[in-house]
């Protein structure tokens, strides 16, 4: 089985995929898990290039050929062949993010960005998708460790970002059956219960 | 003006790149040569994972999105804004590249490639692109330093690979009016000749 965690930052995707991870390992499970962008030690070099504050320069395309140039090498070096070795894979973010963030958020033309993300994800494609949804404000107090009604200071720029790729997120989630949208508002272990539930439903049908 | 330069490797295009900045610059005008990948920062460090022995389990996907994300980044920060103050830019490889070695070499589809490239140069068309033909058995020859002669001690499978590449290069001079076919076999000086010779009369058009 091959499941995607999705959302915006600080939604609590971390912390789920590994709690995710120790479920299935409780039911005798073998699990790997891999983190976008990275999973291999090109996919790390790369990782490195994106994160690395000195390149401010950076244009929005090269950030989606960069992220998709990571995402393809861990697809064809890690996740296929776990899949085929029937061992599960639980990645922390996946192609969704690049057609919200830069598709959705940056612009980016999605009669571009779609293929690409096929192209970038070969066949591996998830068999289920949690899209953990938190309100802008939260995001953007949790990002400053303001308090939620504080939040109007912040710049309008970057709340306007975000509300176009949680937009996105959530046209994806109509679009697509694989996704299921979690409050990411519930307390941790709320959070946890629904997933596994999701789990093992799909699991049964 | 944009020129590009294309060829099998060791097909001498560097020499003749230099040659014709410096036709260039003799007569007056502003020129500025672009190493592919390469030519920025981000470029830079991207061309350092490329070519970096140590990742020989690199997947042909992930090169082309590389090579693709290095030549954005080119376009944007330095060939756009040089073609826009009126700065000729001489490119050592460009797209065609990856159309000829990935495309034809290593078998990714063209219905994504090609797309994929005119996503990685904008609007960045070249004027004209000198594509330097040199018989396989001569990037070989060179390559290894043998004798043309010696060459079939090599092994077949490179030989097979550039000729598809070189096939595919002879295809896009069909198709696309920018090519100018120049035997590679004829010395450097001759070569930059008939090169001037053709900027000239695209200068005159």
């Amino acid at each position: 089985m091959f499941v995607t965690f999705e959302g915006l930052d600080f939604s609590g995707k971390s912390t789920q995929v590994k709690l995710l991870a120790e479920y299935f390992k409780s039911t005798g499970a073998n699990v790997e898990i891999i983190r976008e962008p990275g999973g291999t030690a090109i996919s790390e070099e790369i990782r490195n290039i994106l994160l690395d504050n000195k390149y401010s320069e950076m244009e929005v395309e090269t950030e989606l050929l960069l992220f998709s140039a990571s995402r393809v090498q861990s697809v064809k070096e890690r996740i296929a062949p776990y899949l085929n070795k029937n061992i599960t894979v639980i990645s922390d973010r996946f192609h969704d993010s690049s057609i919200a963030y830069q598709g959705y958020g940056r612009g980016v033309p999605l009669d571009f960005l779609i293929p690409l993300q096929k192209f970038a994800i070969q066949n591996a494609v998830p068999d289920i998708t949690f899209f953990i949804d938190i309100p802008i404000d939260e995001v953007l107090s949790r990002k400053s460790k303001l308090k939620v009604e504080d939040v109007d200071r912040i710049e309008s720029a970057e709340s306007h970002f975000y509300e176009r790729v949680r937009d996105g997120y959530l046209l994806l989630c109509e679009e697509e059956k694989r996704f299921r949208i979690i409050n990411g508002l519930l307390s941790i272990e709320q959070i946890h219960k629904i997933i596994v539930k999701e789990i093992e439903s799909l699991i049964n049908e």
